[in-house]
């Protein structure tokens, strides 16, 4: 599988996936939204892929949407009026899945859906799409020469790729609308400040740090407890009652417990490194009706 | 219009709305909330009208409900055994909507159902009303003359103004019920490092530097982006799912790119300043249908 | 009342609730789960006790599950194959109940229920469910000798004890997927930094401290207005729409106003200190409708 905006390398269980149009600051297209979107449904059920870090090639992370592409550039179809029924009602139809639904939110839905860990190193600028999308992943290492900027309101147009459900949730609602509304671009401290990234590195070791970083959250681990860890944070932490949680914790901890948790335990007791054996594409029976339940599993 | 509690002054788009009983250090009264209510709703559908700044006159901002009002100072109707189905199914039947709602909550989902940036310029001290009242603005800065106090529980009663919703969801869980349960009074550094406030400034410079803040927000900005933006941020952020948020966020960019965005990208292309003719009072035709579908557009 | 695992000591108001198996570091059984429930509900209607303090015995707060019990250390019964549906259907049976549900949620579900102020005095070690279940706590005060572990991952297992529901909420999402991730141990300066606890306290006056805390949460408090006020501050705060806190708040303010309301009113007007007689053990009429429609109140 070879894709035409982004590079994929896998070793020893961490891909690597470079946003790759370096002489145009990886700027995002429609076609990078269908790569990205493919490529993390892929890392998702590839038992090789343990880990995801998301990089950009050159000097940017992204640079955001490609402004320079003749006509629409955001690849809507103009002719359509929809409305708040057809985003319930036909959002697989082909009309409103090319002409209308936001591309960004197709690739941060399917890095939501990810049974991996994703780890985002943002070497440089990652402005528009370049923001919003790295806030759908679980983790921002960010260069000394980062910048970010939700620059929407600049261009007349509102924050897309789901980041009105994550900026508030990651940032807190003060700093999430004081960015939205200056549109203003800003630096790794200030982000770190506002709590966007978990750690600033120089530019030199940023990729090198990450990769250590990416390795140590699956080393020795289990990845089928792993996959459920991740969506059991996303999906329970925002129901309104901590009774779904329990739900799901039961029949997670039930599951794991006569899985990997009894090669856990023994070699907790025995005093050695355990052998895991469960894969992440094969999770327990009631994986595919809990995520069924969430409107997300549509994409 | 002329407001007994409030002082309504535009200028260049910037609307300073003052709460105005100094010499009772602006106590809150159902005749100021009547107001406050009356006034977030006109400045929502103004388009003289582009961010609210909210303070006090004098050196308070407001130090809560007026216990000097004789007899019941809740406005409530003592006769009455409200139940929790009366609260949902007679909310606007006159005899719930007068003797039971309660006056602070109506006020804040005004503010929060505004079309315009609101910000709060917290000259002294914010007590009971006064500070739950603030939670639903977007921003609070603060004088070093500013005291904050969730003081309900020294008076035997509840938090209110929808601030169980909002105040968690603005400073966290942990710091949220230290204050409550304490319901002491505390200064603006506490407020600070507690996440509440966004900046603290010279008592004699908080209004020129809010200002300054409020008009960069929305300076060369479209309205209708604005407008959209704020409500997404709050609404779908909320949300249990982020594909709710991908549905609005799609129509959003729809409808702002074929509007206001197409200036926007010119512009930004010709390296000149856009020129956005876009009205707030005039939003896209889904907003009506989204926003009704929740439950605080029922005030 | 005498409990195997747990001491149980009220002093004016205080009840010290102490995880008692210290030569096995306060580990974690089927036993203590169950006595921790019972507690906590007790706690909850006993007008005796106004706030609960939760410490551990020894030098650990709780090591975790107890691995040193024969068999299945989980208490699950393998030959079942529970389904979502199960769940959501026969959650109260004896096979779900007694050999699926996980203990550590059925605890920090009666926490959550809990009518009084709950401090957690993290004295030492809080491994596993240890620290899980602190996160049901309204505060986290940490001894200097503190240590946390969400440490499921190295077990092959899943975070529980509503942990997924409650860890991102308190710290964010980009810390919690870090510590669950890996399950690495870390002391009370990490805690702190992270959101997770509230304050550090030298090991020799932690409890002390802790203590002194807690009684100035409901000291001159109407018990009713502190009971209320949690439910509606974690209920609250998880809608996705602030009319539900509009609601429930008004409901809250009026039976609070004609009841201690009206001696805290009375009592400030004369500057004096009010003389509370409200009780948690029978809160207004709409209390148990509201907290019903929760499917926690199932437990």
């Amino acid at each position: 599988m070879n894709y035409a905006t982004l590079d994929w390398q896998v070793d020893d269980g961490l891909l690597k996936l470079t946003l790759n149009r370096p002489e145009l600051m990886n700027a995002f297209t429609v076609e990078m939204a269908n790569e990205l979107e493919h490529a993390f449904k892929r890392a998702s059920l590839d038992d090789e892929v343990r880990v995801v870090l998301v990089t950009g090639a050159g000097r940017a992370f992204c640079a955001g949407m490609d402004l320079s592409v003749e006509g629409n550039v955001f690849g809507l179809d103009e002719s359509l009026s929809p409305s708040l029924r057809d985003m319930h009602e036909r959002m697989e139809s082909a009309e409103i899945q090319n002409g209308v639904r936001d591309t960004g939110g197709q690739v941060t839905l399917a890095i939501r859906a990810c049974r991996k860990p994703v780890v985002g190193a943002i070497n440089g600028p990652a402005v528009g799409i370049g923001a919003t999308m790295s806030l759908a992943m679980d983790f921002r290492l960010a260069s000394e020469k980062a910048r970010f900027g939700f620059v929407f309101g600049r261009l007349g147009i509102v924050p897309e790729a789901c980041s009105s459900w994550f900026l508030p949730r990651i940032v807190g609602l003060q700093q999430a609308l004081e960015w939205i509304y200056t549109a203003d671009i800003f630096d790794a401290n200030e982000a770190l400040r506002g709590g966007l990234v978990r750690s600033i590195h120089s530019a030199d070791t940023l990729l090198q740090e990450a990769e250590v970083f990416a390795r140590r959250l699956v080393h020795g681990r289990s990845p089928v407890a792993i996959a459920l860890s991740r969506q059991m944070l996303y999906r329970n932490s925002a129901q309104a009652d901590p009774f779904e949680a329990h739900r799901i914790e039961s029949l997670a901890m039930f599951y794991t417990s006569i899985g990997d948790g009894k090669e856990g335990v023994a070699a907790f007791l025995d005093k050695r490194a355990p052998n895991f054996t469960g894969k992440a594409s094969e999770l327990p029976a009631f994986y595919e009706q809990w995520v069924a339940n969430s409107a997300d599993e549509q994409i």
